[in-house]
């Protein structure tokens, strides 16, 4: 399984953003929205082997974790809005207490699930995994060995991550790799991470 | 110059989509506009060494084709509704006559312009090029040879090409291309080739 871990450092964790101004209304939630499209969705379907975590820190309800499980996601499409709308619904559930020792996420809709907190709760989600964190100036991905079962990549989005994040992430062992020698949108790193991955070990499509 | 020529089966036109359901109003325009997105936008800026064409087969006002030039493209912005916003205004012009021997294209603000034809228009504005064709199941870009000061590449949307135009491409000398193993969208593809020509000749971003 391959799975995406994206930091929002303002991306709202909750559901009062507009459809009609996605950016200025959401902390630049459409940034990782882009991200799920690249991440899951290929021309004839939907990468059922990959999982797409949304670290959401900003707005009030913040932190919390969108998870977007490939293997039994349905309705997603490739335009913005109506991955806004679905993502809109699932942050409109008010904010849930947890039972100690109970699952982080909560299951929602169309292969949706939420979490309230952000990294804590992904990192033991993930259970086993090979961690590396999408960075500028870092090696080349092309030349890298990549662990092909468990690769869990992590990265920012336009605003990049923070040093807290940083040093969480180098603890849990991150090996850091760039996509190439020009910085891209977080979205297109995904894409062009996915094409690494799809030539080292094609993907499963449905 | 990198350019990127992308050929709308269905993409429609005219200006009078709803940006409130872009893909079922424009003909799947969005698909497009991702286009646009991947070839110009990049973390801190817009690569002013890269044009894109859309060529729009779909609706009343067909064929037209919008040219967006980075060298001079302003307001460009990654969201798919604000891009939608901006190429509506350029399709709200009613279509032209053209002078014999004139320009085929009328410039536009922010760095648009807009051609009544398609492909037959958009071949003589290229001026010197190298043609490549974005196809499944061709050799792997990687492996290939690329002529870095004037390539072309030439791909369609979620319908893909038809005989006719995959016909005049041959006869352009059009050498066809794939970005590996797994077929991805056209916005996806545009980015992975963009990304592999980064690592060849870095492009200019401002």
């Amino acid at each position: 399984v391959r799975r995406f871990v994206v930091i929002g450092q303002t991306a709202t964790a909750s559901g009062d953003f507009s459809l009609e101004d996605l950016p200025s209304t959401s902390g630049r939630l459409d940034v990782l929205l882009r991200c799920v499209r690249a991440a899951l969705l290929v021309s004839h379907g939907l990468r059922r082997d990959t999982v797409v975590y949304l670290v959401l820190l900003g707005g009030p309800l913040a932190p919390r974790t969108v998870r977007v499980d490939g293997a039994i996601a349905t309705y997603v499409r490739p335009d913005e809005r109506s991955l806004a709308g679905l993502v809109r619904k699932v942050l409109a559930t008010p904010r849930a207490g947890r039972d100690a020792g109970g699952p982080a996420f909560t299951p929602m809709p169309h292969g949706f699930a939420i979490a309230e907190g952000g990294l804590e709760l992904v990192l033991p989600d993930l259970g086993s995994f090979t961690p590396y964190l999408l960075d500028e100036n870092a090696p080349d991905i092309r030349a890298a060995p990549l662990a092909l079962e468990d690769p869990v990549f992590f990265l920012g989005d336009h605003v990049g991550l923070d040093d807290a994040t940083r040093a969480r992430l180098a603890s849990a062992g991150a090996v850091s790799l760039s996509v190439g020698p020009v910085s891209v949108h977080a979205y297109d790193v995904v894409a062009i991470v996915a094409n690494e991955l799809d030539r080292r070990a094609p993907t499963v499509a449905l």
